[in-house]
């Protein structure tokens, strides 16, 4: 049986993608830097089995529901591209079973609520190609497997690595050069943690694809902020390589808050900032006034969650604070055992608004921490039934 | 008996200010462009009086409350630099009395209550000036006297000409060409009609004198800002030349999305609109789609109220959307006696959270037009009792 498990990791960007210059390839705008997050807490899993014998045309099941593989859509993309360079493998070496001819079966798996409204593209995309990549066992590196990821979503290329990981915007118009490497592993700086903070919405808001693509056709502030971001990207990157958390954190709130202004500068306005997600910004800059130098970094991606990076020893702090002014709905279980502190002396409780949120305004929070790249599993972890259908999960 | 009551008025920018090059002169880093809203609805009223035989030292009484006259301080300037003027007017004509020598008695009232949000500053330091130059009899014109008004508020030097209103940044060091000049009168276009909706806040804002300063120190996007806003200005004096509410429009909000751009690129981020500011911006940007053209334009200042500018055919189907997912908690009255009209056939309902708005998001409307500038009252209008106290006002 020719089949291959993999997990893959979700990301968070310190350095915003928004805007592609090529909307086919998925080629953006500017480079951009992420740190990937632990598959211990948060991860997607995804089977892949090549079969002779099963019915014509690939199938591929998501959270056990059926999607459908379309010709140049997210996931056809993804398995053609790597289903090409396994024939290149086999006309390369004739001994090779013919898996590029075979149909396959797919069963992928998050193992976090999509009501989570974290991005579970970038995850899962990437768990995808790194098990299409074992099963076709090629011999490309994590970069280059990057550029397949990224075709099937742009900010799924980083989830290829570990650790900080930075995605090249590249200048070839094929899109060679435009992918992910890794700036350093994750035992480089493994007191980087990170406190998701899930934040109710009463409304959807703007899809990131098309929000983005507005962003590129009407900012008057975007070219400018295009120009800014490669200085973030050496300032960034040498922070990390000297664990300067001061510099980290600052960068990453500048630019987190430099992404959201542009995204208000579009026609119409595009917002992903509710009152909530700005109270957390609120509070976040008290802490680190009141704390006297700088320990907690808020950033934002398209949605109103906080993803809050801190380290390991100031964790109780940060978790104090949010604790302190948005009591989550659901009691959430932190797998560090964390014990939250009391707020500085001097934290100005004016910075939110009289008597506080009410429960529930955060709906729950994920502490989890920097981790590993794509993982590889056991036959004992497949998705799949022998049949090739998919498994039926708690 | 030497006194002078004076009005002025409020003004809403659609091209705004944001940035001073100079904070103790008010020269700003970019023009903006308003319009002079009617003070038959919302204006600020000052009677000035010299009498030589006050007690020394001028004296000045806001709302019948008695505010200190500092030295330097914004109603210290402007009165130093009128009186400076009347002296040299003295000097010009020694048959004169010599009121630049007597102390002054002050009293200023505002016709709109400082909770409804609406900046004050710029009616009634513009009052102020023209109460004073009435009394002192000065040659000099409004736009000279804007000169005056700036170095009290910024923004207070439009309120000094009814209609459309630039204020030109100017290049001079000392501040004399960074004046207000009328750009159209309000008789060129008296259709421009505008509705204020007055936004509850739960929690106070950035004052607008120490979040403008910290944009030009923090953000980065602000000087792509002051290279695009020429530009604006002349494309919007060109709009309201032709009376095109179309382009007027979306100059307008472009502009108030770009100015609120900046202030969330400043550190730490500056947050002005709210979720129902945001939800009003959504409302307008729909109407605007299912109309089919343009006929509202959404602009906010320093704080979360909206000013809807729409032309008075138009405002019925404003009113009708506003009322539709806003209602207020007070009732407010229409001097137009505006019938609200139902929305657009095809006006999306989901760009507002399900179930609406609670009553009081929008805590009261008020319906205004383009007015004039300062009017000069007579003495049954005066504010002062004889004894140069303050009338107790019902």
């Amino acid at each position: 049986m020719y089949e291959a498990t993999a997990t893959a990791p979700v990301n968070i960007a310190c350095i915003k993608y928004w805007g592609k210059r090529d909307t086919k390839l998925i080629l953006p705008t500017n480079s951009s830097l992420s740190v990937t997050l632990d598959q211990d807490h948060l991860r997607s899993t995804t089977t892949s089995r090549a079969d002779e014998s099963f019915a014509a045309g690939d199938r591929l099941w998501l959270n056990g529901k059926e999607e459908t593989i379309k010709e140049g859509g997210r996931l056809g993309v993804c398995i053609k591209g790597l289903r090409a360079w396994r024939k290149q493998v086999e006309e390369n070496d004739s001994s090779l079973p013919k898996l590029s001819e075979w149909p396959l079966r797919i069963a992928s798996y998050n193992n976090f609520p999509t009501a989570a409204g974290l991005a579970s593209s970038a995850s899962g995309l990437a768990a995808l190609v790194a098990s299409l990549a074992r099963l076709y066992q090629l011999p490309q590196t994590p970069s280059q497997l990057s550029i397949i990821a990224r075709q099937g979503s742009g900010s799924a290329c980083r989830s290829l690595f570990g650790g900080f990981v930075a995605w090249r915007e590249g200048s070839d118009a094929a899109g060679s050069d435009s992918l992910a490497e890794e700036v350093a592993p994750r035992e480089h700086w493994p007191e980087m943690h990170a406190l998701i903070c899930v934040v109710s919405d009463a409304k959807k808001g703007t899809s990131s694809t098309s929000g983005m693509q507005r962003t590129v056709e009407t900012s008057t502030l975007l070219q400018e902020r295009l120009r800014i971001v490669p200085g973030r990207m050496d300032a960034i990157s040498k922070a990390i390589q000297d664990k300067d958390f001061e510099s980290f954190a600052k960068i990453t709130m500048v630019d987190s808050n430099s992404f959201h202004s542009v995204c208000l500068d579009t026609s119409p306005p595009i917002f992903y900032l509710n009152d909530v997600s700005k109270s957390i910004i609120a509070v976040i800059e008290e802490l680190n006034r009141s704390s006297g130098k700088i320990i907690a970094a808020y950033t934002f991606d398209a949605g109103p969650n906080a993803v809050i990076y801190a380290l390991e020893e100031n964790m109780p702090k940060v978790l104090g604070a949010i604790n302190k002014f948005f009591p989550t709905a659901e009691e959430s279980e932190d797998p560090f055992r964390t014990t939250a502190e009391d707020l500085p002396a001097s934290f100005d409780y004016k910075v939110v608004r009289e008597g506080g949120w009410e429960k529930g305004a955060v709906k729950s929070l994920i502490h989890t921490r920097v981790g590993d790249g794509p993982r590889t599993l056991g036959k004992e972890d497949s998705l799949l039934k022998e049949s090739g259908e998919p498994k039926v999960l708690a």
